[in-house]
């Protein structure tokens, strides 16, 4: 069973292998308590997940190390696992779905793996990946289920311990739990008044489900933006860790966790990936009882594809008020289009896209449909807009962005 | 004139009120030599700006600073007064031009500021700064041309020097050249035969103008994403300092700007603005002689608006073929959607936004245009998918992204 001396063990081993991240006070992100981020996006390789696989790895026996190591992953495991058999010096090899994005099988040969794109999807990586372990005498490296992976990633507990002292509460993103599990162990048996509190996905709620539960449950499915902690089933061991230390788990919201990218964006200059972020969503929202408290948030990793991340700031340009969608009923003749340009204009909004769409389905046989993107300032600068369409004559049939 | 004292004094009194930024290894900005990254965009208030008026403001006597200080700006400058001005426990005034986004304006008013919102733009915000300042006894902060503001920014310098041995060149982006007036006479006095290089904007070449034609020379407009060096005319002071110890100056376009941008948010999960990644776009597409070097760029700021980052990633994933526009030309009839729909799924395109025009100038009269925006893995999926659709028998009339 994982204890203590394990953790010291890889914090030890780790020393130099991964990066010490410092603590960043983070007081806009709630100001209801003292909020400091434990910043593993900015870890080698972009998440925490090189310490588990580095640990692991180095207490491979000679043998087995003169074997290599082969795991499947699309995300950040890929590259830890990529990253930790390079430094070690040992060959990895790791299995990804064919449709994985071409960023990551990327990152992950430049860290030094070799790659093997599986035709299918994760499970299909899965498999063969186990067949090649069974075939060539590879060793398998979990993504969490492992208590070396577990210590690896406990190593994390220890670094917050040293750096804040009246520390009340540390909040962790759970995918399969391996991260939570090697913390909350570090966290409980040194400071057992420290509260260690877990997040999920709405949309991956396992390890929720199956504490709740009292029993491992899988998911049928799993739909997030957090992929990194898109998981069915949580590990046996990492189930009873969290079982064990864990105060409690919560869990988040898409539009939640795209806000917290959002306030990480803006108020560090710092890219979080979901999965990162979940945390920070966790305590921006309430979710946890930390009010007047000191409470760490773990950023797990920052690997965001930037076409989501594109996506995550459209839709919190949305919901801030920083840009709307119009649609204007006209008559279908000429100088409505400019009529509604010079309003728009007069009021300083900037006109992003322009749809003029004849032969909808308006009230009026001659009338048409005009939708527009602008970028705006907030919701007042989008309701002064409104009020001037409107007082001009015009109808609107606005869906969103007011 | 500026000395090496006042940077050491700057960095002196400064101790207690900015953050020492350690720099960053980058090694995949430009394989050809060592980058470092001086990442000022993580510094308090998003940019090194607070340095320069920290020192400026802590060398007021007591009755200037019992009159309070005064400043005109909608950026970086606000914020660093603003917040120097708190922290001396004074009172600051900042002129903004009435449509400077309300982010800004909440963020300087966040830092402690009292703020003074004047119709029109820059150059009347200004007038109304000096003519308050006039009126009422404030001290005015100058942006830029100030030997104190010069001497604050300089502890750059120091910091750079400090942290690495082997120097061989700093890249600095310029606006005012504030900063690069500073930094170059910290390293030139302490490390002569390190390179200090300057970075613009294609758009607003004033102090690359100005040196090239041994005046100061103003342009009549500056037009760059990168807002924060879109300076029309460079100071007295920092047009002298910048001809006695700048090694080369040399510009950077948009497009190279925002390639930087995606650079720092992909390798280092880190935000800079236009202004801020110059540095890293002149070391990126070779514009500076540093084959073999180490090299240090400043990343002077963060402060970058999400609308506009939104902006520079789209641009980004087009530019890498993540992203694509596709036009086909239809025959006007049943289930023409369909198997364009079908091809597109079955070569792994995700549809993002679809466009079907009928009545076009098209050269069939029975044709119609389906405009279609993608996202794609890169450059060879593009083709694979205008393949299979012109494979198919349809016609593309492709404007962008192949």
């Amino acid at each position: 069973m994982l204890n203590l001396d394990m953790i010291y063990h890889a914090s030890f081993v780790l020393k130099d292998v991964v990066r010490k991240t410092n603590l960043v006070p983070s007081p806009a992100i709630n100001p209801e308590c003292n909020v400091y981020l434990k910043p593993e996006n900015l870890q080698l390789t972009g998440s925490f997940k090189v310490r588990g696989s580095g640990y692991m790895i180095s207490q491979l026996s000679e043998e087995e190390k003169a074997r290599g190591v082969i795991a499947c992953s699309a995300g950040n495991h890929a590259q830890g696992v990529a990253l930790a058999a390079t430094k070690y010096g040992i060959k990895s090899l790791i299995c990804l779905p064919d449709g994985a994005p071409i960023s990551k099988v990327e990152a992950t040969k430049g860290y030094g793996a070799d790659v093997c794109l599986v035709k299918g999807v994760y499970d299909d990586a899965y498999k063969k990946a186990l067949e090649l372990r069974d075939e060539c005498g590879y060793t398998f490296v979990h993504p969490f289920d492992d208590e070396r992976v577990i210590a690896g990633q406990g190593t994390i507990g220890l670094e917050i311990l040293s750096d804040l002292d009246n520390i009340d509460a540390v909040v962790v993103p759970i995918g399969g739990g391996g991260l939570i599990a090697g913390v909350a162990c570090a966290i409980k048996k040194l400071k057992p008044k420290c509260k260690v509190y877990g997040v999920q996905a709405q949309g991956a709620p396992s390890m929720l489900n199956s504490i709740a539960n009292k029993r491992i449950e899988r998911l049928d499915s799993v739909s997030t933006i957090a992929d990194g902690i898109a998981v069915k089933e949580p590990g046996a061991n990492t189930f009873e860790l969290v079982n064990k230390y864990v105060d409690g788990i919560v869990s988040v919201t898409e539009d939640e966790i795209c806000s917290a990218i959002l306030a990480l964006i803006e108020q560090h200059k710092m890219i979080a990936e979901g999965a990162g972020a979940v945390s920070v969503a966790a305590v921006m929202f309430n979710k946890i009882p930390v009010k007047g408290k000191n409470v760490v948030c773990v950023v797990s990793g920052g690997n965001i594809d930037v076409t989501i991340l594109s996506r995550v700031i459209k839709r919190g340009l949305y919901k801030t008020g920083r840009s709307c969608e119009l649609c204007i009923e006209l008559m279908d003749k000429p100088g409505q289009l400019q009529k509604v340009a010079e309003i728009i204009a007069a009021n300083g909004g900037n006109v992003i896209s322009v749809s003029h769409e004849r032969g909808s389905e308006t009230e009026d046989i001659n009338g048409c449909f005009l939708r527009l993107i602008l970028e705006t300032r907030n919701y007042e600068h989008i309701a002064e807009i409104n009020k001037a369409l409107t007082d001009a004559g015009l109808r609107l049939h606005n869906e969103r962005g007011n």
